[in-house]
């Protein structure tokens, strides 16, 4: 997916956000230099390869900072700590299967990215809203169905706390066939092999990094490792927006799970801001 | 008031919202200006004062463009609509007074600088949440009393629609020592000349314009007729956030009387978000 107009104020923002976490005297020269890469960009990068630069910008003033490393251990420690009631909504569910893919879609909301405010309540009913929401366009029957079928499957993870989610629907996965892909270095607050670790998702699959701190899956850009197992892979599950942004165009059996959290990516896909999708891209832009 | 790092990604926003209006093929090449623009931008510069920068920009590539003239007259031709309603409001209340102010500042939540969408639905929630809301620490018997000691007073609206609350609010003061003043040119949802004739602003007390296009009081750009109505005024009434932007360091007899729209208004002022605020600066900066 291009990186659209309407972007650009976002990346700004994405910016001003991760101000507080450099020295105060540099804001000023880190933000005039991100507006000023803004209006030079090259709008066919996608907006998470475009985010990249941006970060890039703020770690050539600031150095190699890791902006929300505190955001992520809290995200995990909250999600790990209602643990127990989540995985009884997927046990005592009709469908478990759809259920936990319900769940690793609620999980998506804690996204630092789109939305840099988010409170225990919130995402509590975040979680409830999806549970009872309408995915009546959705796909998770296929999705099971592919699952079934693939002989090797890739599950590309999104952030931090979503892991946890992540993880409750890979352990109704065949867990032998199933690779776990986490970001190279540390990018907003996408999950990394230490998170990985953390929420034991390393005790159940193997967890690989895709040798990137973009917050998406630029191909090119990924590690050799990563690309191998990426192209021996016959189904690719593919979560959030910035996974979405960066392989819509790809041809590829991928399964996309997300929230659509934004207005390009729900005019891109034809779906309505705030929907919930689970499908390729051919099933979901209708 | 300055302008803030964080008020970048507001003036891309700005500039984004407003591409809809121009041709499509000059959308890039504006937005690329624009974000030039604000890579060297002067922070001196209050937030509306950068913003008819912005809107200059737009302009010298589409021409003279009025922005936002369906959405001055939607607002006007909506709240006259109900008019009958809000002055019932007035009319019944224990203290028309102070009705009469809060319903002044509900009127301010009808801005399209701040906020792009909004619905008639959304309005009238808007106004009942004000005249419900919290005014603990505002200082409307205070406005009261300098209104009948004043001998000159200079009213300073802010936009379409609302300007039918200012009506309101007008009714109930000395008309023959009350101005009201306009912007001089379109800007933004700006209320001007042809929107007091619209809602009869013009019946009632004496209008004037600023003589500018920017979306607040600068009063070094604006045109001498005006100050000097400003220089002799003993009482300022200054609705808005974009007029508290640009005279909330002028040594006066201001009264504001607007909505938190913004966190960075909200740390000038020392309130939160959201909050109503009517009293001088330094009654209100606590």
């Amino acid at each position: 997916m291009n990186t659209y107009l309407e972007c650009l104020p976002c990346f700004a923002n994405q910016a001003v956000k991760a101000l507080p976490a450099i020295e105060e005297e540099l804001h000023e020269k880190v933000l005039r230099d991100v507006m000023a890469t803004l209006s030079e960009m090259d709008f066919a990068m996608s907006p998470p390869r475009m985010a990249k630069v941006i970060f890039d910008i703020i770690k050539k003033h600031a150095g190699d900072i890791d902006f929300y490393i505190d955001a992520r251990k809290k995200s995990n420690e909250y999600v790990l700590r209602h643990l127990d009631s989540f995985r009884a909504e997927i046990t005592n569910a009709d469908n478990p299967f759809e259920t936990a893919v319900k769940l690793a879609i609620a999980g998506n909301v804690i996204d630092f990215g789109a939305k840099h405010d988010f409170s225990d309540e919130q995402i509590h009913d975040n979680i409830e809203s999806v549970l009872s929401a309408d995915f009546a366009d959705s796909h998770i029957d296929d999705l099971r169905s592919e699952i079934e079928k693939a002989e090797k499957i890739l599950y590309l993870g999104d952030n931090a706390g979503e892991i946890v989610f992540d993880k409750l629907l890979v352990e109704l996965m065949p867990r032998e066939k199933t690779v776990f892909a986490v970001r190279g270095k540390p990018v907003i607050n996408d999950a990394l092999m230490e998170d990985a670790q953390t929420v034991g998702m390393t005790d159940i699959v193997e967890v690989i990094d895709n040798g990137t701190d973009i917050p998406g899956t630029v191909l090119e850009e990924c590690s050799p490792s990563f690309r191998k197992t990426f192209d021996e892979a016959d189904l690719v599950i593919s979560k959030g927006q910035g996974n979405y942004e960066t392989l819509s165009d790809v041809d590829k059996n991928i399964f996309f799970l997300l929230k659509i959290k934004c207005p390009v990516v729900a005019r891109d896909l034809g779906r309505p801001l705030g929907s919930f999708v689970v499908g390729r891209k051919l099933d979901t832009s209708r």
